[in-house]
């Protein structure tokens, strides 16, 4: 699989995409992560400019169409992908599902909206899929795209050591996790449930079983009628 | 304003936390971040170890209540939180009203799981909001203390060059922000809607406002019923 990336500070993809998971995966050929920086695709050689001032007034700069051409067009001559992103808070909600979904699909590029937004020229006409990582707004796409990749790439096989770590994770089978705990078993007087000292590995798993439910219902009902 | 962040992985946050806004905001001593590695805290002076095996078994680490337990002591004696944050899939939806909130409301310690997660004791003793960014995993709580931070820390009065551009973003008044074009008008025969190019201020925003509700009622009708 592979991701690319294109935005005007790759500079903050950096550390995110360089370790831990994310960067195990790529030294394991499991996914290649490129990061381009759209100021390549400026037509402007002297400054580099890929934003101007919105038509109609109002603050904020616009990322021009152009430069977001050349630079798609240019990718997409080189292979197919699966969807051409863009990180919008209106976009279809990121969630698990769709996690899974582009784990399996195929490359993928993500277009990093930043300052005031992008053309909406780009939106209607090279976009192919609007995602949005939840209700708020940051700075610019990059943290998003960062996000995305950590769930989509953690979920290639091979990319958690442990697989059946992924498998137990909240989302995956509509619950949330049960709690877990380690040692020491009283901490300060602070103490871990008897049941999970005991060894009667059935019991322990319907007590998991048991906390993810009631955990659900109290915090996330909307999970269960899914 | 001060944000506190506890992690296994401070390389993580590097380039998040250095670049844009966030940087600026910080030089202009708005607001002062300030990463902890909890291997710090460790009592284990030779591996800095601070996960264990889970109690009652099962796949996957679990962060140890003593060396978290020792940096959130250490740092409440030296300030007041208004929240101590765990970033955790089962928490409290993080949106734009919630970052209005933490923006104005004090000091924040931001605690990051890692691994299967923390031990439960953490979370029923120490911590006093539990936040989720989105309903995805990501391989640990770094990135969604990005995210926070970052969406946080540019609500912060002088952190946007201009003030204006934050309050016309999404979601700040419950509507979607209308389209944005630039330069060029015509580019390869898509066009800029002529409005925008008439001039005329007050059917510019009249046309802005309409393209906001329309958008928010084909996208998102949830916002307009909140």
């Amino acid at each position: 699989m592979r991701i690319d990336i294109i935005t005007v500070l790759p500079e903050l993809l950096e550390s995110p995409l360089n370790h831990s998971i994310v960067k195990r995966a790529q030294d394991n050929g499991l996914v290649e992560i490129v990061v381009h920086n759209l100021r390549d695709y400026s037509q402007d050689k002297k400054h580099h400019r890929v934003d101007d001032y919105a038509f109609g007034g109002g603050a904020g700069m616009v990322m021009q169409v152009e430069p977001i051409f050349r630079a798609i067009t240019a990718l997409k001559e080189e292979r197919d992908y699966a969807e051409i992103i863009y990180t919008s808070p209106d976009g279809e909600k990121f969630a698990q599902p769709l996690a899974n979904r582009l784990s399996m699909g195929g490359d993928l590029l993500i277009l990093c909206g930043h300052y005031k937004g992008i053309d909406q020229r780009v939106r209607d006409h090279l976009i192919t899929k609007e995602i949005s990582i939840g209700d708020y707004v940051l700075t610019g796409g990059e943290l998003a795209a960062a996000v995305m990749t950590d769930a989509i790439v953690r979920l290639i096989p091979g990319a958690i050591g442990d697989e059946q770590s992924a498998l137990s994770d909240s989302f995956q089978d509509n619950l949330l996790a049960p709690p877990v705990y380690t040692r020491p078993a009283d901490f300060n007087g602070w103490k871990v449930p008897e049941i999970l000292l005991s060894g009667h590995e059935r019991k322990i798993h319907e007590w998991q079983f048991q906390q993810s439910m009631e955990r659900t219902k109290r915090l996330r009902p909307d999970l269960l009628n899914d």
